[in-house]
């Protein structure tokens, strides 16, 4: 049986709520380089964006500015769930045997099980704000697209998302949460946009792509007044309006005394990973902190994206219709293969943790699939909870992590992010139970053949 | 948008959890009529139930004493995941123009996704303290299985679950996280018991039934003596082991400076409800409260056990291998329309709570499943929730209360229990989304030719 010593779980009552979201471009000792615009390979004016984005979110994309105050429309929002409880795995590090403290901040009590509805509910609000009455998304297993449903019901948007068609017909039921809270789906390539019927013409039973469903809503949101835009990961504001965990876990720790050696977090784009780490790195680039907390991210050995790609200029679509971001990257044309984690199977990264990275601000680590659901069973047989595919690649460094303060008898305090549960991707634990789970090389000659295919950008 | 008033959940730290079970027996005004031998027409003597249950759990079956204090290791796993929150439904009441306050006490953040894991962990406590090592159990579509999969785990125990099999093979979810947490999950009628290999000779076919079920996972346990079995509703222990809810709503509405008019749950073998209410009826019998509040139990117009049943002896099961019973009965031949809340499709009822609503402690309430499904989805729409269709019920009644109120134009306080998320009912929600979903009639004859077949209880 377990220890039965200190609290399971530290909660923090509404009232401790985070009220402002932590800009960390306000502290990083060498920014990121800007965007550039594909054409004139220069920094996008904010009118460039404005078709897709309401000023508001803009400026957050691009100000220095520290700290960002929370609308109280949105932290109204937010007490429907928030804070979130930061646990304490005390049945996991017996299990391990380990001396280290494992902690993690579940952001999955959300409504729609994971930590995407911090920014959906900002973006919504400030599109709101500017008198947008509808949004469109892209979304691939249904993550991004159920967790902006929820936000656009609440602030009384429409929305329509566009779902790869393959999933849509494969995996309904994130379609249905998002038909649920009132949003409109539609399986992407579509009749509705030129993109979608170029598509068709050429391939009637297309099943579609994260790229193809990308152009459809950008298509769709450029060319209507009422309409905008609205994007889960990899941009600044996104990642800002995340940090909302890293900031409620500094307050938790407080509370239980302690503070993490290392923060570990799993990073596709980059939303979950920054809004865990990027007040832990604050605390490290001022001095803040008793202790200055290593900082970890962990990607898919199939989608390598930090630890085997480039640092260059890149489309952030797979179809090279956004601007160009300095960024770790495989090479837009990149198709990883297809592991469980769809959240992880990017071929870029924020511009922000990339930089991070270049910088030996952040690690990256990157485990394959087979031992990072073996680490997630392990967790859901101890702690009970049984972690999306893509949270379960941060329980799987962690568990490193702990067995490594083993071998050495010493302890570590470990805090992960176990940004999501794994309800809706119980076919992929099937797979590992009966041993059918696949793990894959690394895709050398695909990423190659992919970088051969980089924008040029001349000085840069 | 929403209220920004009072705060929107009530949270009590860990240091505020019950530490002891209310069982309601000590304080009936008048108390249930035991439970029959079906062969003697006898009480059964604590022995008869021991080839099935530990002595821990027969004494707390049977027991007057008013608390039972939850043993440490019960309480270290209950804090996994309680105390849970209790929410004010702003946005619900905002969209329903109500003077009425709703409160929602959510059970859906266990590991399960539902309230069963407040009985669960204890009964494989007591098994393993009494020197079991094996459990077995049934489950229709694996609500209770997964519970009880997740608590024997926690304790070490093996655990074999026999799942109906048309829910085996059209409903993988729950029978994955079964598994995910090391159980067996085996399709009834199996080869592995006498029961299923009779039922098998006669229809190679079949495609099980809860009652077939059942008989499998209770012959196993009483020809093993490391095996137990274990029940998720109907017992008084059971029933006890839930009260937890309705005790930390009370703190939680002490918190808050409120207190119930109304405690609304849905109930099938009434574990949700006497698990809510049973605390609230307490405050009634004893005085003990502000006011005294009504008691609503909520039911399926489909399975209308306390609003149209019989009050009588009955068997627990379907096919009569259990004590008699006396509580309210649609009669145990009884089969329900397949409504989609499959966790109220129970021909009977707790004893306890039967006897509660013969005495006019508690009003019974039935709804059909059309109207209850209109009601999750304002719910989902309002609160963000995705609601489980049991659950459903309970908010169908609260929206009536909240209505009513409204038509008075005077204020109300309403709890109601929402018993768990819906995450695994959504081709539930589809069939409402598109039209597609079916009301049925009371099953007047079904019922006529059930009751006609009750048990003779001579003197009863």
């Amino acid at each position: 049986m377990a220890d039965r010593g200190a609290a399971t779980k530290i909660l923090l009552p509404e009232s401790e709520m985070p009220t402002r979201w932590y800009n960390i471009l306000a502290d990083m000792p060498s920014p990121p380089d800007p965007p550039l615009h594909p054409g004139t390979k220069q920094p996008p004016a904010p009118e460039d964006l404005a078709p897709l984005f309401p000023m508001d979110l803009i400026e957050q994309e691009v100000s220095g500015q520290r700290y960002f105050d929370i609308p109280e429309p949105v932290l109204d929002i937010y007490r429907m769930w928030r804070p979130t409880p930061l646990h304490r795995a005390h049945r996991l590090e017996a299990a391990l045997g380990t001396p280290a403290h494992i902690y993690y901040k579940y952001e999955g009590t959300s409504p729609a099980g994971s930590h995407k509805p911090n920014t959906s509910v900002a973006q919504a609000y400030y599109n709101r704000k500017a008198g947008i009455t509808r949004l469109t998304t892209e979304t691939g297993a249904g993550q991004w697209g159920s967790a902006l449903a929820f936000a656009a019901r609440q602030f009384d948007l429409e929305i329509r998302v566009y779902m790869v068609k393959v999933s849509y017909e494969q995996k309904p039921y994130r379609r249905l949460m998002i038909e649920t809270w009132g949003g409109e789906v539609v399986p992407s390539p579509s009749r509705l946009t030129a993109s979608g019927r170029r598509i068709l013409e050429d391939d009637p039973d297309s099943p579609g792509s994260l790229g193809i469903a990308i152009s459809e809503a950008v298509e769709e949101a450029a060319g209507r007044k009422d309409t905008n835009y609205s994007l889960g990961s990899v941009l600044n504001h996104v990642l800002l309006h995340q940090t909302v965990i890293g900031q409620e876990a500094q307050k938790q720790f407080a509370l239980a005394g302690d503070y993490p050696d290392v923060v570990i977090a799993c990073c596709g784009g980059g939303s979950n990973f920054g809004g865990l780490t990027f007040p832990f790195l604050y605390d490290r680039f001022t001095g803040n902190a008793p202790k200055a907390a290593r900082v970890v991210a962990v990607e898919p050995a199939a989608c390598p994206t930090l630890t085997r790609g480039v640092y260059a200029y890149d489309f952030g679509d797979t179809a090279g219709f956004t601007p160009l971001m300095k960024m770790y990257t495989l090479g837009h044309g990149f198709m990883p293969p297809g592991i469980h984690a769809g959240g992880l199977r990017y071929h870029g990264d924020s511009p922000i943790v990339s930089k991070l990275v270049k910088d030996g601000h952040v690690e990256a680590q990157a485990y394959s699939q087979v031992g990072v659901f073996e680490a997630a069973v392990q967790f859901a047989r101890t702690e009970g909870i049984i972690p999306a595919p893509e949270s379960a690649h941060a329980v799987k460094s962690a568990v490193e992590e702990a067995l490594a303060a083993k071998a050495e008898g010493a302890p570590r305090t470990i805090l992960f992010g176990l940004s999501g549960h794994g309800h809706f991707d119980l076919a992929a634990y099937e797979q590992y139970l009966r041993g059918r789970l696949q793990d894959y090389e690394y895709p050398a000659e695909m990423v190659e053949k992919a970088l051969a295919d980089l924008p040029v950008v001349p000085g840069a």
